[in-house]
């Protein structure tokens, strides 16, 4: 006999809990494909050299491994959806029409160390949208706007999208006359844990003067008012003289703003979008909007939903540019969240028919499948037994309704359901039942 | 610079066979939650000592292993789905109700010689009923109605259900004095490809007697109508003297009838079920009904969907008896076929927004919003560029239909709608023209 059990840091859920998690991706499905998207569903296993193509780093610890035969290719389970997403581009570029919109949502595997709220296999819900040479600025408020309608249907109770974008942050470091910029951004990347006192220290230590640090934390501090904002951040470019500088800086500016505007015109609500200077995300690879999404109901779980515009997605696989832009669910903590939440849950059950009786067998099954053709998921219980056992079973799969079926409901043509959540019972035809429904 | 490709014997799919393939899964898979069965969602990743509980045999050489640190827990990608099954049911018992009606359409793993049409990720598409200790005969009439139901769904222009029950081959067997019974049923299985010839040839080899195979083929020899086929399998019973053979065979006959009987009540039409005594199946696993299916529109392409009525799920994982009823529907398979069929294909994109210029961004916006709130599937267009480019862009991506918007239309509020796919193009109110669908 052997114990049945999962390996650690895997994420296994009960019946219950795996409808909650598939509602909350179809959701958020059903607004990627509303707006056009395309699904993939690339291999899970990928050869190493395309997962290494940008050299490994810290994921190469973390990678999965599959053991074959002497001479075939090295493979592994892939850890993301970018770089199969990159793959595929180039692979298929004659074949696809640019701008390409597509989401994937699909289980990735890093072997981390095991701890509460890390998963070794666990899901990214991505959508980007990749254009061939070139992409416009349009396409970077229409991310953010699907990412705004999916995470409302998700009722969430309001989500905040925190914008910044590289260039502003570079051109005022140039501004600033600061040399090792990726230093200086890796340090801005870990503020939110370890405070701007902290901050302040280690980019002392990398050799910034006093003067550099205080205009940066005034930089990047936040402000009251999108407006207030907005003022600052045209003074700044007035403030500068290095013209490189005062370019690229501007450059940001400008697609920020125009970002901002477009988001007006799909009417996504002023107070659900921030500038935060402070935001930064994966160094070498975003080259212009970047964001961050927080919930209003749950700002210290983090940003639930990141991402922005990069150069090039697939310089390891092909001469052409392919820029895009994208952004990323993660979908297991924010399912790990909504589960907690204390709410009304949807009953997956729908309808449960208990025949009293074998002799109304025939009936209920003719009942189970008029509910079913209704579009109600319906379960039928014909297991032999004593009433209690079948009503125990419905309160056990926690049905909305028991509709209960005796001899007399068959002579009459008639059916009792009974709410499982109230007790209230009644009898009636089950056409007025639906009717009303 | 890295060639981008996929493992050899991998499936990737371009957008518009994707969305062929996903709307296949959706439309199965609505119809099992209509039937009130549960999704599961099982680590792809499992410990060898679970997947190989039952010895392994042929498949731990198609197993591909995942290369962990020395001392972490041996573990593989999944074969199938009906082992995390038995696993799942046997270590969560306790928290689930029985009848536990599941489903999971996922991916599995198996490292096979490479060749047309078998790959080495594929999907299966699993559906089980579980009972604790029991499980009534009528669960295996609901698993072919459910599967009845999925494959009407798609539209597939008619099916057929092959039935047999292993008590009836096991006590016609018996009655014939046939001692090697698997090895028998082991080359009854291969006889459709084999051909009867040479099947009677090998259980000659096997010392069978002149007498025994003709009677056997006899047996399994198809016949006309259902009703035929019943009368003779009644005459068989009768002719039975060893008490035995007779009691195992009149079981089988029984549960078979009580199916047959059930699917009517089900409204399954009788010549979508026929009985065929030559199926035998996975042998060491199913104990009752067993069935195939197949296509009246594509005999050849063999069995989409087969399954049956096994003892006991998880005698691997549990002390506790866990018999259960499922089928296998091989989705990969059925796509590759549907595929290549010639029919008219839904467009993935509904509609798609095309404004002539930079002006009409705005009034663009806004109708594609209220496409999108309307449920249709709409791209919007923003990329710069001449308007030939544009309507390229709509073809290419096969969308339904193209809403023009130049400076004319957005004066008047209205739009000028594309019919792609005969040309014809008309100017109205966008209300008019959501309206009128």
């Amino acid at each position: 006999m052997i114990q049945p059990s999962i390996l650690p840091g895997f994420m296994e859920l009960l019946p219950e809990e795996q409808a909650e998690f598939d509602a909350l991706r179809a959701s958020i499905e059903a607004v990627f494909r509303t707006y056009g998207f395309w699904s993939l569903d690339t291999p899970a296993i990928e050869k190493n050299e395309v997962l290494f193509a940008k050299g490994g780093g810290e994921t190469t610890k973390q990678i999965y491994r599959i053991e074959k035969g002497e001479h075939s290719t090295e493979q592994s389970l892939r850890f993301d959806l970018t770089v199969p997403l990159a793959r595929y581009v180039a692979q298929h570029a004659g074949e696809l029409a640019f701008p390409f919109h597509r989401y994937q949502i699909a289980k990735v595997y890093r072997g981390e160390r095991a701890q509460k709220g890390r998963y070794r296999e666990f899901y990214q819900c991505d959508i980007d949208i990749v254009g061939r040479e070139v992409l416009g600025i349009s396409n970077d408020a229409e991310i953010l706007r699907v990412i705004d309608q999916a995470l409302t249907s998700l009722q969430l109770d309001g989500h905040v999208f925190h914008l910044n974008h590289r260039r502003l942050l570079n051109g005022y470091l140039r501004h600033l006359k600061v040399d090792d910029v990726a230093s200086v951004l890796q340090i801005l990347d870990k503020k939110e844990k370890i405070g701007a006192q902290k901050t302040a220290v280690l980019w002392s230590e990398l050799g910034l003067s006093e003067v550099q640090i205080q205009s940066l934390l005034e930089f990047i501090e936040p402000t009251a008012s999108m407006e207030e904002k907005k003022i600052r951040l045209q003074k700044y470019a007035e403030s500068m003289t290095d013209m490189q500088a005062k370019e690229e800086y501007s450059q940001g500016l400008t697609e920020l703003m125009m970002v901002l505007d477009e988001l007006q015109l799909y009417g996504v609500p002023s107070e659900r979008v921030t500038i935060d200077l402070a935001i930064t995300r994966g160094l070498d690879y975003y080259t212009g909007i970047v964001f961050e999404t927080f919930l209003m109901a749950a700002p210290n779980l983090g940003s639930i939903c990141s991402g922005g515009r990069y150069e090039d997605l697939a310089s390891n696989f092909s001469k052409e540019k392919f820029p895009g832009v994208g952004m990323s669910i993660g979908l297991t903590r924010l399912y790990s969240y909504l589960r907690e939440r204390e709410k009304e849950k949807e009953p997956y059950i729908e309808a449960i028919v208990l025949p009293m009786t074998e002799e109304e067998k025939g009936y209920a099954i003719r009942v189970a499948e008029q509910l079913r053709a209704a579009g109600l998921r319906t379960l039928l219980y014909l297991e032999a037994g004593k009433f209690k056992k079948k009503m125990t079973y419905a309160n056990r799969v926690q049905a909305r309704f028991a509709l209960i079926v005796g001899e007399e409901e068959m002579k009459n043509n008639m059916v009792s359901v009974k709410n499982l959540l109230d007790g209230e019972q009644e009898t009636l035809a089950l056409e007025s039942w639906l009717s009303r429904r």
